[in-house]
């Protein structure tokens, strides 16, 4: 067996509305005992809707760890247990009123997977169908569509940083350059 | 002045090895208090090390919240006040050894924006030339470079999924398609 770390106490540390920490007591293959800081993070969704005309319906929103508004494709977190593609619909229900007629799961996205458990779950809407967007309570959201090759061109400047988005738009550039 | 949210106070709820959480009090446009849950996080450096051959070193790493190891791209922490530029030429002699005459910024990625205030710089290591790894005690790493057109795939089909790595390599290859 390769190099592992296995846990031999587990610690409570922090219990959030969101996030909560823990910092385990591990055992090295060596047999040595370490500390790992562990954030506990519930996961979730973020959809990139393209349009026929080969737009992104983007949402810009203030996110209060930078202080300011961040263009970032819909997403949100998973309630517990729930299917990743039914989330995605939600919260792209929710966020710009489309529905899709085709939801292809781009993969996965570990944010910070050297600390934090959180795993995004990537999809590619298409089809779209316009609705009555209802975002949550105290989410303000301003829904802006972009052509794709604009944002690739954002993300490439550096202008467009927030991780999931940034996958989501160079997947999908990658993947519609291959059936081209 | 569009939507924002204001701090105006903040309670330190945990004080961690590499990340603290504060749950702030924080003031809505609309004069509305809200709780502001955010996880500090000192931020990093990531590093695409690109040989003349078109292959990229890569790091394989136990990553303990997913208890297995990842494929990722070199990378680090900040010390507090250092250079991202002098951090990345840390990080990569460390874990792979190598040194670099050209290091370009790729940008910054932003691991959970909602939540977290993780930066990470992104940086493309060219005209490498070798020396000896000497990782950080308790680092047990496996090094190994990959084509980058076989990371490329890796991504696209889901299995190399580190948000850092990600953009990083997927940024690399069309900053070079477009120069070719």
């Amino acid at each position: 067996m390769s190099y592992h770390e296995m846990p031999v106490r587990r610690i409570n540390r922090y219990e959030g509305v969101v996030v909560s920490v823990r910092v385990d007591q591990a055992r090295l293959s060596d047999g040595r005992l370490t500390l790992r800081e562990v954030v506990e993070h519930p996961g979730g969704v973020a959809v990139l809707p393209l349009d026929a005309d080969g737009r992104v319906w983007c949402v810009r929103q203030f996110r209060y760890p930078f202080g300011r508004e961040l263009l970032e494709i819909p997403a949100g977190k998973l309630e517990p247990g729930e299917d990743p593609a039914v989330c995605a619909a939600r919260e792209l229900s929710e966020e710009t009123g489309f529905s899709a007629d085709s939801l292809r799961s781009l993969g996965c996205s570990y944010s910070s997977p050297g600390i934090s458990t959180e795993v995004i779950h990537l999809f590619l809407a298409t089809g779209l169908r316009p609705g009555p967007a209802h975002p949550d309570d105290g989410e303000l959201l301003g829904v802006e569509a972009h052509p794709l090759a604009e944002l690739v061109d954002a993300v490439l400047r550096g202008e467009l940083a927030d991780a999931k988005s940034v996958a989501a738009i160079l997947k999908t550039a990658r993947l519609l350059e291959e059936t081209e």
